[in-house]
């Protein structure tokens, strides 16, 4: 037990309150840790509350009675989320991002850990108010959207394969079509990396027609388990009603009109605005 | 410009902070954000520096002068790091674990976020005085942990392929040795990936005889950069000196002793805490 003042105990909570996300701590837990009244610790939190609220970084969830105590879940006001979308349409515009075959060149925005974070913070605020047991992405680009976005719920992180490997063990494997390629691949989930009848949220780094995510929920069949949600950080818009295998799903960015001759992307933000939970006043 | 309560301007500061690790930020930023004094601002970022201090969080760095500010670092002290590896170490003697070749599953430990974040804030502690320009894994199973120390110093993340992949434009192959089981693969990186003379942090998941590693050594001559640092979760003692290809590496934990036939390993702790600016007393 330690003695703190009151301005260095909300330093300390606000710590320990942001590097735990989406997990109940009961007030006598704060109570005991800092030696300090539960009415005390109430008034602590009431002032980190208006401060996240104001901030848009986050909701900090009060529950009564025994069982009780305070939940924070991060979030990305539309006053954060602005900025993150402008600046990744802005990168996204940038010249020599095309590849052969209508790929574009992403890595250099996936490698920033800081803008990965913010990229998990806007999914973890969209699907906050879903029932969800797990992350899931299939390797290898997707990953650190799951991690940043898991990371933020408090949610583990299942990883889908694209080759069965030794250091998985058993594992369920299925073919799916890549929908504007329509060349056949093969993904594969270890046996033991997914309970049966889980809530998954899947994310990923790039949807043009959806053949990946849908061949994840095909995947998600084999284990019993549902789809809690979608998010992709770019979508592509060069592709028809037709071949589009999904609509409901969240997307940080559009790209459209790639021309292979001009070299330029048209990019737009994408769904996320829409989404109502996202836009809701707090 | 907002006007803040001191109370809540220590809550707003901590979390600007903690959002922003290894970033110099100058008081007039903080002093024109909330509208007060820099002497005021001062006095705030003394509580905040003594808290983490206090908590081994982090330092808060001081710079002097017209260029100067503040720099929040991360750090992960002894009292922080024994129990994230205990509970790894824990974890790991969990039976089952073995796999055909002498492999382990740790995909369950990779699969927590918030462990892994962490794991990140330890090796960002470990390497915090090192010269580091980014930080790089090979894929699959490094990546979380290459994420989670760059986010904590604020480095971007550079990602070693095991095929040449369209997405990545043109890239550097070469071929290593895998120390251990002495089978010939191959490794690529996008040349637009890394800058040329980069100081780069090596992360990795497992190490045996460290041909992995050994090999992204290898890559980065090509790329005429120069290895800052290595850091490995778990480090396997089933290999003997003279097989070891590398000795300057910082490993959380030690497995040993691995009998195929009663599935029991043998865990320690690593030579992090041997590690003498991990050790230093703050």
């Amino acid at each position: 037990m330690k003695k703190l003042k009151r301005s260095a105990r909300l330093v300390e909570m606000t710590q320990y309150l942001m590097s735990n996300p989406h997990k109940l701590i009961s007030l006598t837990t704060f109570a005991e840790r800092y030696g300090a009244a539960k009415s005390s610790i109430s008034e602590d939190l009431a002032i980190i509350k208006e401060v996240c609220e104001t901030e848009g970084t986050g909701d900090l969830l009060t529950l009564a009675g025994a069982a009780g105590g305070v939940k924070y879940m991060p979030k990305c006001g539309p006053d954060k989320a602005l900025p993150v979308i402008e600046s990744l349409c802005t990168s996204m515009e940038q010249p020599d991002r095309m590849l052969p075959g209508g790929y574009f060149y992403i890595t250099d925005i996936l490698g920033q850990p800081g803008l990965m974070n913010d990229v998990g913070r806007m999914f973890a605020s969209a699907f906050a108010g879903r029932d969800i047991d797990v992350v899931m992405t299939v390797e290898t680009k997707g990953i650190p959207i799951a991690y940043a976005t898991a990371a933020h719920l408090n949610l583990p992180v299942v990883l889908v394969r694209r080759d069965h490997v030794v250091t998985e063990g058993s594992a369920v494997s299925i073919n799916y079509v890549s929908g504007s390629q329509k060349s056949i691949h093969t993904m594969t989930l270890a046996r033991r990396a997914l309970k049966e009848r889980s809530r998954v949220l899947i994310v990923d780094d790039f949807m043009r027609a959806g053949g990946t995510v849908h061949g994840m929920m095909d995947l998600l069949h084999e284990f019993d388990a549902t789809v809690a949600g979608v998010g992709v950080l770019v979508e592509s818009e060069d592709v028809s009603k037709e071949e589009r295998l999904l609509t409901d799903y969240v997307s940080l960015i559009r790209v459209s009109a790639s021309d292979p001759r001009s070299r330029q992307l048209i990019v737009k933000p994408g769904n996320y605005f829409d989404n109502h939970e996202v836009m809701v006043e707090r």
